[in-house]
């Protein structure tokens, strides 16, 4: 992207661009059926379980630039908000009454500098966010998490702040049963979560259901775990265990408070003028937060068609936060993790639909007798169809073209391109998996959906009073550990840990370039550096009120990354660890194409697409390298090449599989965060 | 073994076989140094912890013939125990005072039924004894611990009988809590207990630390939650949670119950003719139970040099039953799963032992210019030092030599026979543990060593006892989750419960070769009809009086495989999925063996031989086949062979380990349980 500091020239750029899909975004939407429903619910359990837990009830806007981008009220919105309320509520002028129209004028400063922020095109220096200010941020969030979860979990042995201390479940008995029932609920669904996350790759059961396990087993397991929670019936008192209402001590009266507005002009006007500060951390903080996740939902692994809408969105973000600060309810912005989760889910459902209908072309054309350029037309035809021609589009290099080339060299050689095709030459529910790249079904449908089932969860509340707190300690815990795969950062702090004579393990999988081409102890720095930092971050929130600036801390990092670390790493060492589009290294990255395109027309047996997929979004955040033969440090490898064994699929997947061969493909020194 | 039935001929020619090693039993043991203590240690926490949970005081021998065979309560014994109390206490002229006398009679019956099946040469059916049925009663075992497991915890919840009711931790509020307590140890206990047996393939922490894991991580974990259950201190009453103490219904008094013997005479002459019932079938049981841990604990995979001893230890067992009637304790017999585990962890002793010796060797041989016939000389010379020449010895077909041969064949093929050796052509660390196969440190100074450490616990009582029950249950449920893998009852139900397109996946591991001969269907027959005989043996335990008989359900299915299954199955399909020596079928067994020489001097790079070793013995009941090539259920080969990995030491690992070829070469149709 430009930098440029024109004002409003990025919002119209956004507009213009999103302008142009804007009907289609609808329409692709609505065409693509009801299999829509799967990422949209998919989404909404990611959205509405957090939604829950914080107890909000929020207003939902999807009127947005980027559609991919999901809004939620994030860990650190509720941290700054903790904050301001342990200090209001110490200020006789102020105190708890006023304390949310205190936070209507925070929330005015807010919209303000984010508007002018939106105007003055800040977000063109997004390519600046590198990883590591991103997954520092990242792991922060996991650690916010973990620690609400633990803390969550420790007051189930506690007295409740606004509880009657004197009633039966609150006696030290009771306390001490229902703390260890919290134990056993939440350890369950922390578990049983994790472990059903990775249904896909189970030994057991029909297809359908690992898929369906994998997809919705952890909303089911807080179902089954809310269901374990009525199972002591006898002499248990009400109240064991303790659940869902509204926890927020900033909104005792949520319901009622729709006037805040009003309440405004009582606020004294020291403390208007003060609600600058807290506003310009939020300010910081959101611009950054909405932005990374913008940006991780936008990846360039995904290859999305359609434009980005930075300034737009960070536009919209204003108005909306100021919309929020006037109703009394803290402001939503986009979130990490469930923006990528979102596009994500939409890359499976466009393979999804991709494939059925490459499929069926394929069917028709092999029964009528096609050679093998003729299947490979119509396929094209047919992929081409499933392509909205969009007014604004960014040249892709990607389709069915080169592999397709590659595909009927390997068959020319054998001779059999003007024979008819049959399943031998084109295997059709293999090869077209071998032809698909990863795309995405770009809409805003989906996001709509949620969005509504998610406000549509005010009718649900009766059920979800239902849900444990334990539960949700248990989620919170989950969602820390499940944004820790594809963190760089995180696994290069693993990669600290992992015995010597163990690291040739991390180099049989998906691994970053900077584990092959960085000596060891130069990304011991730096994942040092990044720790002590993060550590920083972390322990400034602790303190009471100046917690309030640990946005700053983490945004200091965009230049202390592009000043600072440059003197202390190697360019080329800091562009495998933290690529950065600001630094331009002539890095030699080509030299898996040839490796790569051997291996395209490989047959990759009985492998379920959706779980090859699962891999390689995990995995991608960046650069991925896969084992490469040269590079293994100094192995023997002819031995080891007569050793293999004969078929072993686990690796092949991992290696073969095409999707991965278009991120090598696609892989530039340029990867964003 | 010579199915014989001349009375006392098998104790004789036991005895004759077992004597010419006594001697060597102990200097062997003696020699073997400090070492002796990591089994001794290993085998001393597996059967110390469920001494424990029984709350047996127990007389331990070890004068016995087999001194591989582990001795122990075993859970049967509890269950008959358990039966015949719930019996006598109703009787009037019996009842609680006059149980133990009872037994007594019971034991003394018993013992002479023992004695007779030695003398009379029962032990010479052993072979009948297939797989069928030692897998069957092991499941039923682990079912039996699975049980105890859930029942106790369960109980957890409740008032025990012999306490008080009114006592405070006895309250409903704080039962509740006790319970949920008990849930979250013994969960704690399992989850934890079942990763650390895994942490040789770990990735973090150093290799000596990780094995230190995974030899003592249970008894570490045991203390470990012991540790936990103290936390809780505020407000929580004594008794919470629940610690050890005699917790046996009819050994209220065991301490001062020494005279039995005395009582006995005062039992009606009715119940001392009617003990006969009881003791057939305890005899019953002992006979099977006992024959079959020794059966496995001599397994053909371990290449045992000293002879085995079943009628000699039949008939010891025969005078300890007696012995522990007249002391009023319950007997003791040979025990699964610590039986086998004595004789791995001796086998790891004993390869760490060649290991150490044979590098010596090969380091100083390189280091005098030796050529590769001069190292091996040298090699094979002190690799026979190691092996006690004994007066007795089974010939083996194993030794240094094959594997040598194929090596110099190699070597002279690439020319450098004559040249001095370096570490290119012989890398010591790799090559040694190519050459050796799995061996024994056979000797009883272990065994007395874990017996004297049982012993010992009866001073460590006050250490015991802090011991929260709940850890226990934990530890029964390890226990029978532990005792699955290896047993091909377990995994044929596993993979009846595979989806057909996973199936491949087992295909690529150490599989049975039934998974490639025998049709899908047959398997699936086979093991139905087993899971219900199970289930019939199980349910018989859950009948109040007459579940006594439920030794001789297991014993008919001996017949039962001989007679009546052939009549349901081919021969050929019987021999793969339950191998009988009395069923000589002309099986085709060499196909794998060209495959296995071509493998055998390849390098296996950084792979812990114990992980390897840990590997093999987990998985090696009875015939083990890799991937064959040729076999894998039509699948394309050429592009996977391409696709393969560079470098895979995973999967090099499970099919070119020199072990895993000894199995293969050693494996016959012969293979016992």
């Amino acid at each position: 992207m430009e930098e440029t500091f024109v004002p409003f020239r990025g919002i119209k750029k956004d507009l213009k661009g999103r302008l142009l899909c804007y009907k289609q975004d609808w329409t692709g939407g609505i065409r693509a059926g009801i299999r829509i429903l799967a990422p949209t619910t998919y989404i909404f359990f990611a959205s509405a379980i957090p939604v829950i837990s914080f107890g909000e009830q929020l207003e939902r806007d999807t009127v947005g630039g980027q559609p991919l981008l999901i809004l939620g009220v994030a860990e650190p919105t509720v941290l700054m908000y903790t904050f301001m309320f342990n200090f209001a509520k110490d200020q006789k002028d102020l105190g708890q009454p006023l304390f949310l129209a205190w936070t209507g004028w925070v929330c005015v400063w807010t919209a303000l500098l984010l508007v002018l922020l939106s105007v003055l095109g800040a977000c063109s220096i997004i390519n600046r966010f590198t990883r590591v200010a991103g997954e520092l941020f990242g792991l922060l969030i996991a650690m916010l998490f973990m620690q609400q979860a633990i803390k969550g979990v420790v007051e189930e042995f506690g007295i409740p702040k606004s509880e009657d201390p004197n009633q039966l479940a609150l006696q030290p008995s009771w306390r001490f049963g229902n703390g260890m029932f919290a134990l056993v609920l939440s350890f369950g669904l922390l578990i049983t979560a994790l472990k059903s996350r990775k249904a896909r790759s189970w030994r057991y059961g029909a297809g359908w259901l690992r898929g369906f396990i994998a997809d919705y087993g952890v909303p089911v397991m807080v179902v089954v775990w809310t269901g374990v929670s009525y199972l002591p019936v006898n002499d248990v008192p009400k109240g064991i265990p303790r659940r869902l209402f509204s926890p927020n001590p900033w909104s005792p009266g949520a319901y009622t408070n729709w006037t805040v507005a009003k309440e405004m002009l009582n606020v004294p006007p020291v403390y208007i003028v003060g609600a600058f500060i807290p506003a310009t951390m939020i300010a910081v903080l959101y611009y950054f937060d909405h932005s990374v996740a913008s940006q991780l939902a936008q990846q360039k692994e995904f290859n999305l068609k359609k434009p980005s809408s930075y300034h737009y969105d960070l536009l919209l973000l204003g108005f909306l936060t100021l919309l929020c600060g006037l109703l009394g309810i803290p402001p939503a912005n986009g979130v990490i993790p469930q923006s990528p989760m979102h596009t994500k889910s939409l890359a499976t459902l466009k393979h999804q639909l991709l494939r059925r209908k490459l499929v069926d072309t394929a069917r028709t054309s092999i029964n009528k007798n096609s050679n093998l350029s003729e299947l490979y037309e119509n396929m094209q035809h047919a992929y081409n169809e499933m392509q909205t021609p969009l007014a604004y589009q960014i040249p892709s290099s990607l389709g069915l073209k080169e592999l397709k080339e590659s595909t009927i060299q390997q068959a020319s050689s054998g001779g059999c391109i003007h024979a008819p095709v049959d399943e031998t030459i084109f295997d059709v529910d293999k090869d077209i998996d071998d032809l698909l790249h990863v795309e995405v079904k770009e809409q805003r449908l989906s996001n709509v959906l949620q969005s509504l089932m998610v406000g549509g969860c005010l009718a649900a509340m009766p059920f979800l009073k239902k849900i444990p707190t334990s539960v949700l300690w248990g989620y919170f815990a989950f969602m820390a550990i499940e944004s820790l795969p594809g963190n760089q950062f995180w696994e290069r702090i693993l990669l600290l840990f992992t015995a010597p004579s163990r690291r040739y393990k991390v180099l049989e999988e998906h691994h970053a370039t900077f584990v092959e081409t960085v000596p060891f102890k130069t990304v011991a720095a730096f994942t040092l550096f990044q720790t002590v930092y993060l550590l920083a971050c972390f322990g400034i929130t602790w303190i009471p009120i100046a917690g309030v600036l640990f946005p700053l801390m983490i945004m200091l990092l965009v230049p202390a990354r592009q000043y600072l670390l440059p003197k202390f790493f190697k360019g080329a060492h800091l562009q495998d660890l933290d690529a950065a589009e600001f630094e331009e290294v002539s890095a030699t990255y080509n030299m898996t194409f040839g490796e790569d395109d051997a291996h395209s027309k490989t047959r990759t047996p009985q492998v379920d697409s959706a779980e090859v997929l699962d891999e390689i979004m995990t995995r991608s955040r960046g650069e991925i390298r896969h084992t490469s033969t040269s590079k293994v440090n100094g192995l023997p490898q002819n031995p080891i090449d007569n050793m293999k064994p004969a078929y072993s699929p686990r690796i092949s997947e991992q290696i073969d599989s095409p999707h991965l061969n278009d991120l090598q493909v696609n892989k530039s020194p340029k990867s964003p965060v």
